[in-house]
C-alpha cells in the first residue's frame, strides 16, 4: 500500500472520531459549502443570479422588502488570508489594531460575508438588489429574508472607528 | 498506479480548471469551514466559546453592545437536509408554501444560521451573550459586529406569515 494510502486512512479514522461525539463538543473536521450562485453586476443593475436547481428557493421572497445575502470573500480564500485574526479596521492604520470577529474585515478565518440589500424585483432565478459590496462573479451562499423582529438591535453602541465615515 | 490514485488525479485536474477561470463565473468545487468555537448555554447563561487560539480576534469586541453570530445547523448537515428547497414556515401547515431563501428555516443548501444578540461581557476567549435559538454544543464559524448604519433596514417589510408570533 502505497504512503498516501495509509495517510488518507489515518485522516479517515481521525474523523471518524472526532464525529462520534460523547456528549462534550468535538473540534468538527470541517463543514462544506456550495455556491447557490453568484452576482452579476452591469453597469446600473445588481443581480443575484442561482443556480436554476435553487430557483424553487426563491418562492414567496418578493414578499419582503430587504434580504440578507451571504457571500464568500474569494479573494481571500488562501491559508495567508484566513489565518488573520487582527487588522486595522477599514485599513487605516489610524484605527486601533482591533480582532477581526470585532470588524467586518474580509479577512477572517472562516470568509463569509454578509450584506443587507433591498429587493427590487425577483423573477426566476434572479434577485434584482439596490446594491452589494460584492464583486461581480462573487459567489452567493445564501439569501435570507430580513425579519424586523429579530434582525433590529435599538440603540447599538459602537467604538468610535466604526462611527466615522 | 491503483484505481483510487486515478480518481484522485481526476478530481485535481477538475478542481485546477474550475479554479481557472476565464472571467466567467465557474461553478466553484466546494468552501470548507471550521468551526471557531462553540454555543455554551447553562441554566442562566449563554456563552460563545472560541477555541483558544481564535482569542486575538476578539480584541476591541467589548466596544460593541451587538453581535451578529453566525452558527451552523450541524443538526440538518445530511444530504437530505440541505435538499429541501421549500418549508411551510416554522413548521405550521398553514403557512404558504415558502422557498427557504424566503425563510429562515434550518434546511437549506447551505447550513449557516444567523441570530443577532446583546453582548455581556466578553473574558479571555468567551463572549457572553442575553440569548441564542443555538443549541448547546452547536458549532459556531464566524461573530461580526453589528453596524447599525449598513444593518438597519428602515421601513421593512414582510409577509403576513412572518408578522405573526
Amino acid at each position: 500500500m502505497p504512503r498516501f494510502a495509509f495517510a488518507l486512512v489515518a485522516t479517515a479514522i481521525a474523523a471518524a472520531a472526532t464525529a462520534a461525539g460523547n456528549g462534550t463538543p468535538q473540534p468538527a473536521a470541517e463543514f462544506k459549502l456550495r455556491p447557490i450562485g453568484h452576482v452579476k453586476k452591469t453597469d446600473d443593475r445588481t443581480l443575484i443570479v442561482l443556480d436554476k436547481q435553487y430557483q424553487p428557493g426563491l418562492l414567496g421572497l418578493d414578499g419582503f422588502s430587504h434580504v440578507l445575502v451571504f457571500w464568500w470573500f474569494d479573494k481571500n480564500d488562501t491559508p495567508e488570508g484566513r489565518s488573520v485574526l487582527q487588522v486595522h479596521p477599514r485599513g487605516n492604520p489610524q484605527n486601533p489594531l482591533t480582532g477581526v470577529f470585532a470588524t467586518r474585515s474580509p479577512r477572517r478565518p472562516n470568509l463569509i460575508a454578509l450584506t443587507l440589500s433591498k429587493v427590487l424585483a425577483v423573477t426566476d432565478n434572479v434577485v434584482e438588489i439596490d446594491k452589494t459590496d460584492a464583486f461581480d462573479g462573487t459567489p452567493v451562499l445564501d439569501i435570507k429574508p430580513f425579519l424586523p423582529g429579530c434582525d433590529t438591535a435599538d440603540e447599538a453602541k459602537v467604538p468610535g472607528w466604526a462611527r466615522s465615515n
